[in-house]
């Protein structure tokens, strides 16, 4: 049996990043990843511009930083000085406005009183050639690249794409991912369960899931343990980018899962995998290149075998490069007595600030309730352990 | 001038929850507080229920773990029993399935083989009774509130949810924040920038923010310098939740945004916060409730302002108890000096897992490319530092 280390690198060595496509630059591609360098088509800023309110002058005639100055012209951001400044001269100038020739220098306008005579005094320590001003091409020069292929498009890379005039980018796109809920016993949460039945909650948790990995979830309900209509549920959910399948994987008489994806040509990889909730777990790949998981029913198993393995995978084939999950150390608030045959994410409630942590009540894979109390797992090696209050442990952090 | 900490209280001492709105259950809700208690609608699980596939067995006929018992059934989940185990007798049974009447225990099909006269062997452990059985309401009981009123919704909600039947539900919505950029220096991003003009970059990155947020982000566009126009479209603004505006808010000769808002009854809180970058930081409130945030038009200076006074806000009105920013603690990678005349938030990388962090060039409030290279900002008192590296600083995380 697989660990689980062993499992996420089977599942990587398969998962390959999507071909990147062309869109619009919109808030829809937050947090997908950039496909293409991309370059400046000016300099930034075009001009000498100046960083304050206050007036452009010549330092040369400040050698004490004290002067009464004439006004020649004020210029405001969006409007280009006409005058040149000679020997004794001020441009009043607003912040973003271009430096007029022969100023070398912005006092700032605190700084600064107008006198009786429409001039203005200045006084302060003595300028400094450049002070206040920021010199065309600081920030960006044109033909420069600005973002580079791979980066994942946050506010700032939207602030940056926009003020090089980009409005449409390669991206890596996001993946589909196609959910599925098998079994006889499973009715959708509209309606009322009759004797021996349940409700699809695995349907509704997993199509949040992948919404929050950044797939595009397409939830194709409840497939019966009945092969053809399983089959050609399958088959439809084949033709995304990743098949996540909920229940009908383990050995029981009526799990059919694994032999339809046989007969469909899935190529399984792994159906176990040593961890605890939900050893079995199934990968496999179909064609050229849909990746198709099966996690348990239970739905602790379900969103851990998740979180394990089909985040990650959505995050490959998203182009990111750190695909997780994510772990960090954190301090036991509470002693943790366990005891388990296999490797264990047990739910757990963890302060991301103070990286404390503590276990909640649980009572094993169908308490979903627990996770309600929960933001992370404590990862637990197979074995007996008596944690005492204030061990280091490791977490694996599932919200954002 | 106002601290930050005492500009957040100011803040949200005007931000209140909005008022809840009943939404049908859909991924949207994501991240979406819970505005009532949720009550389960039935007993789960509402049988007692096999954990295990195997054998139904009633544990006095297994005081040593080992016998040849009668197999009088078999149910698959989603079925119901139909006879009742008599000494001797067993049930084979699925995952997920009722216990017959009479059994105690399951035993797992792996501790079982069949006997070529049609019984089962049966050699394991002595099995305690209830072993590998849930009991009927274990879970949660008819009644009971599974999910309290101001839980977040994540993907564990939603199996939760979808468990209970619950298919709408009482949420506080998204805040509406409208963003408008102002300045006659503006041009589209789609645009070529004549003399002296720049693109508005930070509108989409305030939009992007916003959505990062949690709110829905209205875009009102570029507002000129010219004060019917900018008070026109101030007005469309302040019939959002938040209105944020980018510019115009520092003493310039053209700085209209402070009177237009005082012209249409906007109460302004504060104009400033000692804070670099991006003192000139507007706050007031309309009506019943608008906030209105002025933020400087430099985009490190935006940025940084609406992480600490615009997203506490949203998140606010959006129902979240926590409402950041989000500090952590983490060690400098390399020395790092700095001398600031006000408290300084300072574009840095954060290796999240290992709290490393480590500043990244930066020449200022207008250079927003650095934050390509950022995803935090140390947070530095004023006065002179020379901190060597291994020394721990409190850092803002922006990403998630």
């Amino acid at each position: 049996m697989l660990s689980v280390s062993e499992a996420q690198t089977v599942v990587l060595n398969h998962a390959r990043s999507l071909p990147p496509g062309r869109s619009s630059v919109s808030v829809e591609l937050l947090g997908q990843v950039l496909a293409e360098n991309v370059a400046s088509d000016l300099d930034m800023p075009p001009f000498d511009k100046s960083l304050m309110d206050g007036f452009a002058v010549r330092s040369a005639d400040l050698p004490q930083g004290k002067a009464t100055l004439s006004i020649i012209e004020e210029v405001t951001a969006g409007q280009t000085p006409q005058r040149a400044l000679q020997t004794m001269q001020a441009t009043r100038i607003m912040t973003g406005a271009p430096i007029p020739v022969g100023a070398d220098a912005v006092v700032m306008i605190e700084r600064t009183r107008l006198t009786a005579d429409g001039r203005v005094e200045v006084e302060d320590k003595p300028p400094r050639p450049g002070q206040n001003i920021m010199t065309r091409g600081r920030e960006m020069r044109r033909g420069e690249t600005v973002l580079e292929s791979g980066c994942v498009l946050r506010p700032q890379e939207f602030g940056i794409l926009a003020s090089v005039g980009k409005t449409s980018v390669a991206v890596i796109p996001r993946p589909t991912v196609a959910i599925l809920t098998t079994g006889n016993e499973v009715v959708d949460a509209s309606r009322q369960p009759g004797p021996g039945q349940i409700r699809n909650g695995n349907g509704p948790m997993l199509h949040a899931q992948v919404a929050r990995a950044g797939g595009i979830p397409r939830s194709l309900g409840i497939a019966p343990d009945v092969a053809p209509k399983l089959r050609s549920m399958i088959e439809e959910g084949l033709q995304s980018n990743i098949l996540v399948l909920s229940g009908g994987v383990s050995a029981g008489k009526l799990d059919l899962v694994p032999g339809v994806l046989e007969e469909l040509g899935v190529q399984a990889h792994f159906h176990k995998v040593a961890l605890k909730p939900g050893k079995p777990i199934l990968f496999g790949t179909w064609g050229t290149g849909t990746l198709v998981f099966g996690l348990p029913g239970n739905p602790v198993s379900a969103l851990v075998g998740f979180e394990l393995f089909v985040r990650p995978a959505i995050r490959r084939l998203a182009g990111h490069e750190k695909v997780g999950p994510f772990f960090v150390e954190a301090t036991l608030e509470e002693p943790f007595t366990y005891k388990t045959d296999r490797p264990t994410y047990y739910p757990a409630a963890l302060d991301a600030e103070s990286r404390r942590v503590r276990p909640v009540p649980w009572f094993g894979s169908p308490d979903l309730r627990a996770l309600s109390r929960a933001n992370a797992f404590l990862v637990i090696a197979a074995g007996e352990h008596q944690l005492p209050a204030g061990h280091v442990v490791s977490v694996m952090r599932t919200d954002d």
